[in-house]
This record gives C-alpha cells, structure tokens and sequence, in this order.
C-alpha cells in the first residue's frame, strides 16, 4: 500500500522525506555543506573552495585547491556551437520573448551535444563534466548579456577566480575587493540546499539513467520560477517599485498595507524549511550593506537608502507577518548595489547552484533508484468510453 | 516532524504518494485517464480523442473534436530557429555526440524561445501552448531524422491525423491501415501514467511558477533514461543482440542465463507500479503481432520469428524471474517491424507523452504549491572548516 501523508502534509511535499543525502543538511539552526556550516563558510572558505568540497567531497589541501582552480579557469572556453547560439540570443531577450534563464536552458542543452563525455555517466566522466560546466556558465552568462547589451564579449579573465570572473563578465569591471568578497560570498549561499526544488529535479531527471546536462537543463527550468530562484530578481523589482511609488509620496506602510489587502505575495520572504529565518540571509545582508556604504563613501547615496527602505520592509513583514527574508531578499538588494543587470540574479544563482546540482547527480548515480512516487487519484471513477 | 518512510521504502519513493490528480491512476487492474479505461481507449478511441481527454479535461464531441483536429493540422510548421537548428542536428546525431532525445530536448527548448505566449501561465495561455507542442513535435522528429539521413524533410501531412503524420515523416510513407491503427494505439498507451519519473519532473518544475517549455524540456530529459522512455529503444536492441548470438549457435536460454548470472538488467520488463504486469503490455504486443503478420502475407517472415523470439525471452523472465513485459517491450517490437528507425523509439514516446505531461503542468498551475520535499542527512556530524 502506498504511504498516505495527511492532504496538508502532501501539498506540494511539505514534512515528506524524499530520500537520503550527504552532501547538505538544512536544518532550522544550521546549513551544513558536508559538515561545514555555512556561516563558518562565508567566513572562511571560497567559492572555489566550496565547489571543490561539494564536487569532490572533501575540504581540498592546497595543492588540491590549485589543480582544481587551473582546471576550472583552463576550461572556461565556449564550443563555437553555444556562441553561436549565445550571440543570437540577446534579440530574443530584447524582444521579450525569452528570459536570460530560458536561454541559459538552450544553452546547456547545447553544451551537452559537444561535451565529449555527454552518454558516460561513470563517475569520473560526471566529475569531469561537473568541472567544466562549473567554469564554462560564467562564460555562457557574459556572452549572453554582450548580446543582450548589443556589444562584444568579455575575455575570460585568467587573473580571477570564479565570482570576480563572472562579475567582470557580467559588469566589464574587475571588482573592488568588497564587492568581490561579497559576490564570492552570495556564491557560497547559493551554492546548495539539499532537497530544493531545482536539485530535487535534478535528481528526479538522473535517476533515470538520464545524463548530467539533461539533468542541469531541467534544474535550470525549475530555478527560473519565481517561487524559487526568480526570486531574487522579483524582490529587488518589488523593493524598486515601491521606492518609485515612495517617491511619488506614498508610504511604505501604506503600500505594504495594500499588498497585503490584494493578497500579493512579496518575494524574497519565507522559507518551506526555515520557520525562524533563513540564517543565510543576515550574512548575504551585512555584505550587501557594506556595499551600499562603499558606494555612499564615493558620493552615491541612493544605495544606502535602498537599504533602509528595505529593512523597513523586512521589519513591517517580522512584525505584521511573523514572516523572515530568505537568501533572496538581501542578494537582490547587494547585486543591484553592484550594478549587475537584474536579468542575470537568477543565473548567477545557476553559475552557483550547478556545484550543488551536479554533486547531487553524481550521488544519485553511486547509488541509483528510479524516483517514481505514487499519485492520489481524484479524478472521475471508472466509466465507459462508449457509453 | 518530516514524515519519514522506512528506509526501504524511502528509496526512489517506491510507495509514497507524492500529490493529487485527477489526469491518471495507474492501478493494479486498470489504468484510467480520466475514469476511462486504457483497454477501452484502445479498442474505441483516437490518439487525438485522448489528446483532447488529457488536455481539455472531457471526452471530444464531434465538433469539439473536429476544431481540435484542425487546430493541431495549423500549427505543425516549425519557426525558423527550431527548423535550423534541427537541420545541423543529424552531424551532431552521426557523430555519436547527441542522442536524438538530447536533440529534441534543445528543439523544445529554442521552441520556447519563439512561442508567443512562452511567459504566460494563465490557463488559456497553457492551452494553446501545450497544443502547439504537441501539432509541432511530430515535425520536429521529423525533420531531426531528414538531418540524421542527410535527406529532405517530408512535408507535414495534411490529410493524415497525428500519428499517421508522425509515421510518414520517419518512414517517407503513409501507414497501412493496419500500421496506422497500430501506432495510433501505441500514442494511446504512451500518452499518460500519472507520476511516473518524467511527469513528476515536469510538475517540480511547474511548481516554482516555471513555464511550460521549461517543464517539458525537464520532462524529456528525464524520459531519456532508460530506467524510463529510453527501455523501449534498449529492449529491442537487447532482442536483435540475442537474435544475433542466436544466428550464431547461441541458445536463447543459455543467452539468457548468462544475462541473469552477469545481473545484466533486461529493459523492457518489470515495472515499478505493476506488480502482476503492465496490462498496456498485451494490447501492443497482438497489435505488433499483427504488424509481423501483415509483413510474413507480403513474403518477409522474419519479424514473426522475431516475435516468437521475443515471446521465449517474455517466457523465461515469468517463469524463471517472474517478471512481466511492460509496455516498452513489445513497442519496441511492433516499432521495428514497421522499419521506424530506432533511434526515434523514446521521441516517438515524447510525440505522445507531452499531451500527459502538458495536463499535469495545467493541473500544478491550477492548484499550486512549490513542490519541496525534505532529505535525510547522512553525511558528517558538523566540523569546523578552520579545524
């Protein structure tokens, strides 16, 4: 017989246990990466760090950390075939017709017809794979916002690592030491959540036998939605919306009161897991917060104000809702801080989240099983066609 | 408390109930789409009728099914970008880089790109999208295979229905009656299963407010497998490597006890609801059947002796393993008697599977809520990463 949840426990698999991993641990005090915790993380360790941890499954030594770094940076070349797709793409973002995530999707599609190892899912082939759609995403995401912006593509930079790479890609500057602490940082945040919705595809998709870029195609369509990493662009748009509607003499307490009469849901808040606050939150906010004082020390305000503004928000929502920021809400407000196109939050979040993805297709395959749940049927009984 | 299954039960969801619908239930004794039973849509009813079921909700009168009919006939062509892409896809086919399900995930996802409503999830919006997907995947096949055979692509049939297009666009001819009755019926039993692997996918993806396309390229990607879509491809090339070693001295017997002594996994047998065999089975394997004994009349007999073939290996499996045949194995034979090349067996299945898939994005969107399961951690007790 199949397991029965209650019909509020099933919705959408809320307190239902999936399966098994390693590899993350979200729980109500704590993020764990293999153990390590993520605020011990932010502090501590690098991007590249982490992704080596993640894909690797342990801590590298340093000479493990350079191998990886020089393979991650001799692997950020894009096949002809996914520039060629890139350089055409901007029309079809300018003209409203796809998303820089719908893009993104066509793009690793692409990059898998071309990678070498595309049908081999031993272990060794994955791990190989994993690495070089690691390095070549940053690249894949710069291309695509030169067509978009109409100009020619950012060189990889050799010099920087994954996040300063990916910021200069995006922004034509190398950043400043705080901003890429801080980008290196978001990265780190972003970088997995055990069962979210987009690993959780990801594994659905590869315990078919299907393959990685199969797999992170899938998860990138999962992680476009606004319920989960579009959030980071919908909260800053919200955050930008109401600063317009303030300055045309609105109040934020009145506008907050309005949303909350017509029921619109404000992205960047609540968790499925964290009922107390997404710990991740606080970090990526105090960075982005930093940030915006960097650019007031240089004669720019405006940002520091967007802050506050948004800590207003947050206040009204702890207060009149009982509801936290997730991760989303503060990396918003620090990308914007930094001048990257708000188009491209969600796929910074991929450049991030493929480590997790990719380690979570990795475990499935060591040790697979079809994921086929069972359906409560509700529809019409038995009836006849020719009635 | 998340609900924890025990571990056996836990792994690949094997028993657990996942969520609500009313498209499917895939029981023991009866397989429903939408109360009607799949032996009874087999006998009385079109692909296209099912289509209409699955997409619209209710059984087609005749004028409903009539617009429905002509709507998908408009909508076969294929905008430019799709068409070039897949006019460069045979090279990529040949060189053994890309699967044609790989080929068809990019096509459906560059489809995307160009779909008038592809941003819009509003139910008439999702109509029309899933419609348009499912008149435009035929050609899309189609004109993969023209590219893979470095021939002209054949112009879409106006006088045919959905399956008969789709077979003359792989074979360059229009079906007997008898092959036409045949695949219509295979679409039939392909079009929906409830949550199985690659329907949940596209419902995860669904869930975070994702697009349709997004979801149907997450779907394609998980029907590649061959623990999924991809066992009817890999249960005939099993059959034509025993009938090789068979031609060869080589006992189907022995044959086979070698693959049971080696734990070589046999597809097309075995399935994870059905305990006592799939009963969509039986109904392709007479209908195949027939196929075999249309082509013996015309002077060929071997595809009869590849049925019988196929009837020892189904013999062995219950009466030594007993495992049932599911539906990919006699569809892999009835495809091979019709000369449909193989490489476009789980394609084929995407033709008819996007009709089930497109009801449950609809249903998910309907009734939403993000679809986030829990995991059990297994990995390391926190540690510091400065230890």
């Amino acid at each position: 017989m199949a397991q029965q949840a209650t019909a509020a426990g099933a919705a959408g698999m809320a307190g239902m246990v999936a399966g098994e991993t390693a590899i993350a641990a979200a729980l109500q005090d704590a993020l764990l990466y293999r153990g390590y915790e993520i605020a011990d993380l932010a502090e501590h360790a690098t991007f590249e760090e982490v992704a080596f941890l993640l894909l690797e499954g342990h801590r590298p030594d340093a000479s493990e950390l350079d191998r990886f770094s020089k393979e991650l940076r001799g692997e950020r070349g894009l096949p002809d075939r996914v520039s060629a797709f890139l350089d055409e793409s901007g029309e079809l973002f300018r003209s409203g017709a796809a998303t820089a995530m719908d893009l993104l999707r066509t793009g690793v599609s692409i990059l898998g017809h071309v990678d070498p190892e595309c049908q081999d899912n031993a272990p060794e082939a994955e791990l190989n794979k994993s690495k070089r759609l690691l390095a070549k995403i940053p690249q894949m995401i710069g291309r695509m916002q030169a067509s978009i912006e109409q100009r020619d593509a950012v060189a990889p930079d050799s010099s920087l690592g994954h996040a300063a790479n990916l910021f200069k890609q995006l922004t034509g500057r190398t950043p400043t030491e705080r901003e890429e602490r801080a980008f290196d940082v978001s990265l780190i945040l972003y970088a997995e959540h055990d069962f979210n919705a987009s690993t959780f595809t990801t594994r659905v998709i590869a315990a078919t036998l299907s393959d990685l870029h199969s797999a992170i195609a899938g998860g990138i369509g999962a992680l476009k939605g606004p319920l989960h990493g579009g959030a980071n662009e919908a909260a800053i748009e919200m955050l930008l919306e109401l600063r317009e509607a303030a300055g045309k003499g609105d109040s934020v307490d009145s506008w907050m009161q309005r949303a909350f009469a017509e029921h619109r849901k404000l992205m960047g808040f609540g968790h499925r897991v964290y009922k107390q606050g997404d710990h991740r939150a606080p970090i990526l906010h105090e960075l982005g917060r930093g940030l915006a004082q960097e650019k007031a020390e240089a004669g720019d305000a405006s940002f520091v104000e967007l802050f506050d503004l948004g800590e207003r928000v947050q206040t009204i929502m702890r207060e009149q809702k009982s509801i936290h920021p997730n991760v989303d809400f503060p990396c918003g407000l620090a990308y914007f801080t930094t001048g990257i196109p708000i188009a491209q939050y969600t796929p910074i979040f991929v450049a991030s989240r493929v480590a997790g993805w990719s380690a979570h297709v990795m475990e499935q395959h060591a040790n697979n099983r079809l994921i086929r749940p069972g359906a409560d049927y509700t529809g019409p009984a038995q009836r006849a066609w020719n009635a």
